[in-house]
């Protein structure tokens, strides 16, 4: 049997490569768990969704006791295609990220006690935050990157709460954060009050450029955009539009779970266009708490079985942008719904 | 005094921003020795040296003892502009590459026994090589992200010796390694005769397209490119000529201690115009041992102080791109002088 012929068919509806066949085997004989499964694969839900249909059709998985299989037909088609279980060498201390935040210990414990009465995160918003380590861990990364002491940072869309993890360093210059949520504007304001963190905080719904006073005011941004790709270009057409100029920097989360490498390609000639250079992709650093709306995913009713998550699984690449030219006007109004089955994911 | 106005005047010669001299001066505050400094800038080597002579000219930094100062003006002026030494959270278990490679303890072992009678690094082909643990670094992140068991792999000049590390897991289907240097690939045949790693070893000059059966006959390539933007282009066109297609990926190394952020952009440009997208750039992946040949670096002349370095201090990114489609045919012939003033560095 030839992966290639499977891959096709699957690709009549959904982007895929036989060598997303490959690693689908691979991820299937390093664990029998559907949300592992997810992560290790690398393929857009949906995609997976599909391949999983195809797979099940020609005999080769089945599901058994809530768990995915290779069946002895499919084991069979691995082991002639030389298919192995899956290696993990990802640093046990820094998780793969490359980040110590042992360094900022007070601030992650500080950062941990205030974020524990956090605004739980909503559909509305396409909401869903990051581990607290992980916010930390961008502000690590930030700093040493040269991108915070100093400087004014800009955080577009803050349920991760960056702004406050920023400001309990006291290395930046001024924090201001824009967000679309007035429960977490509060929050964030009532916090900042409280630890005295002068954060500034606004309220702005990110379809809409950005007020006069905002633009070309900051050193760096850092936001965690929707994955549709006209949420992508609507949140980095903001934020590239918030920084200085040449120098300024930019960081960014963005997942391969829900957004195929097509998307990836097509963000990443957008960035190169818009005058920024991209010096760092670091895979896997964000990894998001499951948020509580997980049976409402567009993606849900397709899943081969349906079961929550008993741990994170949900993860994306951190990207890491300077600007080498000025990126232009940013007038565009994008009339952007986060569920048109059109501008979600794929 | 501005930053902005000595940026302007180095930038008459080299590409240079605000922001580099402001890592410029943070690096300074950090350490007073020449290589970190230069490590920790992350500004091309040579646009260093004419930050420097303008930054000594307007009095603000002197050389003492051997050692690189910020003079009391340039340490006034750092304090007016809150800049602040470079906070490092590179994690210590894995030096920030995320990689752990004691899971390959034995073949890290075998692989540095073998590597000690490596040839030496010689400036004809303008070699020098990653530390040992870096190559089995970078095996260990081929075989973790799916691209080495199993697979056939090419590696494009291997001062690194990158096909014996892979080799010695015995993970990959099939190891092939070009080079133009004869000492080098006799010493990998003799390793692979003595080993019995069966690595297919080839005598090419990358200045000329591959043979027609290396073209479009692997899963996945590795090299380390020199950094001159024709050289670059030479290194990675032949490179992704070997690909089989859509799913292949490939590894290369790119540094900010020679080529500016222009060049990488215009890099990134090419990859993606080839139908390539890139999934992962890990920064400081690949830490060089020091060469024998320092002294005649272009740059050598040009440097505040001519001191040999005593730890390692040349890094670069570790870069991975995946085909998303047929990159189309490699012909072009580079008449290639790596020391070109023109092709070389910045």
């Amino acid at each position: 049997m030839e992966l290639r012929a499977l891959a096709e068919r699957v690709a009549e509806k959904f982007p895929v490569r036989e060598r997303d066949l490959r690693r689908t085997f691979e991820a299937l004989l390093t664990t029998d768990n559907l949300w592992e499964v997810l992560d290790l694969t690398d393929i857009p839900i949906m995609t997976f969704c599909e391949i999983w249909e195809e797979l099940a059709h020609a005999g080769l998985v089945e599901v058994s006791d809530s768990s995915l299989k290779l069946t002895p037909k499919g084991r069979e088609l691995a082991a002639s295609l030389e298919i192995t279980p899956i290696r993990d060498f990802a640093c046990p201390r820094c998780k793969g990220r490359g980040i110590e935040i042992e360094l900022l210990k007070e601030v992650a414990e500080k950062f941990k006690a205030i974020a524990s009465s956090r605004p739980e995160a909503i559909r509305d918003y396409d909401q869903g935050y990051v581990l607290e380590e992980v916010t930390v861990a961008r502000v690590a990364l930030m700093w040493q990157k040269g991108d915070l002491a100093g400087l004014n940072l800009m955080v577009l869309g803050d349920d991760d709460l960056v702004s406050v993890a920023a400001s309990l360093t006291g290395a930046p210059k001024r924090v201001t954060v824009i967000d679309i949520d007035e429960r977490l504007l509060d929050f964030i304001q009532k916090v900042s009050d409280e630890e005295g963190l002068k954060i500034q905080v606004l309220k702005h719904d990110l379809r809409y450029p950005l007020p006069e006073e905002l633009q070309g005011a900051f050193d760096t941004f850092i936001t965690d955009p929707t994955e549709s790709f006209k949420g992508m270009k609507a949140f980095l057409s903001r934020s590239l539009s918030c920084l200085k100029g040449p120098g300024s920097a930019g960081y960014f989360g963005f997942t391969r779970r829900e957004a195929s490498l097509k998307k990836w390609q097509a963000i990443q000639k957008f960035l190169l266009e818009k005058g920024a250079v991209i010096t760092d992709i670091i895979d896997d650093f964000n990894v998001y708490a499951n948020w509580p709306y997980m049976e409402s995913m567009r993606a849900w009713k397709h899943l081969p079985i349906r079961v929550l998550p008993q741990k994170e699984w949900y993860k994306s690449a951190h990207y890491r942008i300077e600007l080498l030219e000025k990126p232009g006007p940013d007038t565009e109004v994008f009339p952007l719904d986060l569920y048109d089955e059109e501008t979600a994911t794929v």
